[in-house]
């Protein structure tokens, strides 16, 4: 299912990252915020370029690939945010990317992708296999297949996020709360933070890294998953790159519900004045539910906001 | 109408409510926009704790009163971010606060005043003269009135957000657009940033600041002037105090309509992934309709975000 990945991800490639990050986009804010009575702190990276981090894992991939690689182009699979982020990248590097998208992807990611100039390639979700499709196409094209989560560079640039909550914060957090699809940014910022406890956040019925991390092995979603406003998050299973790092050294995984979700980004309108995505918005559900022991050096992401006004609008008025 | 100002604003006022506010605040971040082509950056003070820039002018002029002043207690006009600004400062100082505001102001300003511990007293707009209320309040408990934007410390204290845009830009911005209603902020950045052009933008109808500017002369709004989403820019006339500042220091004033400020609204829901008032859209407003010429060293200044979900969705909603 995964290719093999040519190396573990590691620190040393988390503080590479962060600093060809540095170079090229500004820290985005760490700011106050008040949960339960305690003071913390959020990590605004809904306030990236692309309206998500998965810049910082796409940044790291491509300007780490050769010439060679380069003009061979890349593809890549995903919802919205890693289509975006691989897109942005690509664009600002001259890379031809293609990007493989479901069909029932937010119309605000569709646009944006071909706005940054990649070409999409839609699938339905559920039905075809878009790993599969990738895989067709790389061999088709001989171009360089970028993982969403299974990739180590991809790994260590999300971890650059907790780089950057390090120095704003002026220590490693006590803890991180992380939104988990895949496992591509908990991983890498159990890398970036060794001293801080980090909770990853997955939609209620697609929480197979909770359940994996419990049995040891990993498990892939059940067969039937409940449908989710969570599009970032739909991810079946995770792969060992990613499991090899979260076994052991993360928190128990947890679990937050639509209604968790939409209370949480209504919270972000009002409190933050922040726009979050459904997916962006896990981590901070999951606090705001109580699932978490907060305290005033924990941090929580907030990793998306793109999501389409009709939606938002519906998410507003649904309380 | 206005109390005789005790004093003018000056820029190192500015510079010592600007050193005053670092102490308790972090500056809020100066982002990346894209606009017509340019690359230019916002000022999101939507981002700050009470979800707008007036917490600045509110901070500086309540911590600078004596004890006596602090005992008698502060009262204030306010169509209800001053009013969270006055609230929050008051809470933080142990100072008992009193906010006239209009019964009509939304709900998200009213409860959020509130909640800040402050006496909300209502007045119905148009009508009664909120001014003439304030005073007789202030007659009858011998309280401190802090007006909006009458008043040298709220002038200087807004100017604050200009030294913080030119340390994290580097130098002096070439220019500052931002919204207008009193002519408090946009006097505080004349004098925080004197190389820097300054652009006030007020709502159609209620652009007696650019009349004024024009006139070389203190003008109000109209008799009747029209109705506007702008709340919290329905302002009949500036003060001295502002217009010594603004005249032949400026340039000339733009107005934006309701539509345009609905676009700016919806352009940093998608685009910037924030959200802002009508007022505190203002700005972005006059620079998406290419009513400001602007260049890479240009700011706008995103002033608040306190608008109600069921207004904000069916902005997002009426494209």
């Amino acid at each position: 299912m995964f290719q093999e990945s040519p190396r573990a991800p590691n620190r040393e490639g988390v503080m590479r990252a962060a600093a060809k990050l540095a170079e090229i986009l500004p820290p985005t804010p760490l700011l106050p915020v008040v949960i339960g009575g305690v003071h913390c702190h959020v990590k605004a990276d809904n306030l990236q370029p692309v309206g998500a981090f998965k810049i910082r894992g796409a940044w790291h991939r491509l300007s780490d690939l050769s010439d060679e690689e380069r003009r061979r182009g890349v593809i890549a699979v995903s919802s919205g945010n890693h289509a975006q982020g691989v897109a942005w990248a690509a664009r600002k590097l001259g890379i031809d990317a293609t990007i493989v998208m479901p069909r029932n992807a937010p119309a605000i990611k569709l646009d944006a992708t071909r706005a940054l100039g990649a070409k999409v390639v839609l699938y339905n979700r559920p039905g075809e296999d878009r790993d599969e499709i990738a895989l067709r196409l790389c061999q088709e094209s001989d171009a360089v297949l970028v993982h969403a989560y299974a990739d180590p560079w991809v790994i260590e640039g999300q971890g650059s996020a907790g780089i950057e909550i390090t120095t704003q914060l002026g220590r490693q957090p006590s803890a991180i709360v992380a939104c988990c699809g895949g496992g591509g940014l908990s991983a890498g910022l159990s890398l970036a933070c060794p001293e801080s406890k980090i909770f990853p956040v997955e939609p209620e019925g697609w929480d197979d890294i909770a359940r994996s991390l419990a049995a040891g092995v990993i498990l892939p979603v059940g067969p039937n998953p409940p449908a989710t406003d969570c599009d970032a998050l739909q991810t079946p299973v995770t792969a060992p790159v990613n499991f090899n790092v979260l076994k052991g050294r993360v928190e128990p995984g947890l679990a937050v519900t639509d209604t968790e979700v939409r209370h949480a980004q209504r919270f972000a309108f009002g409190a933050l004045k922040l726009v979050l995505e459904p997916g962006g918005a896990a981590a901070l559900a999951a606090c705001l539910s109580g699932k978490v022991k907060l305290d005033e050096d924990s941090a929580i992401m907030l990793t998306g906001g793109n999501t389409d006004a009709a939606d938002f609008a519906r998410v507003l008025t649904s309380a």
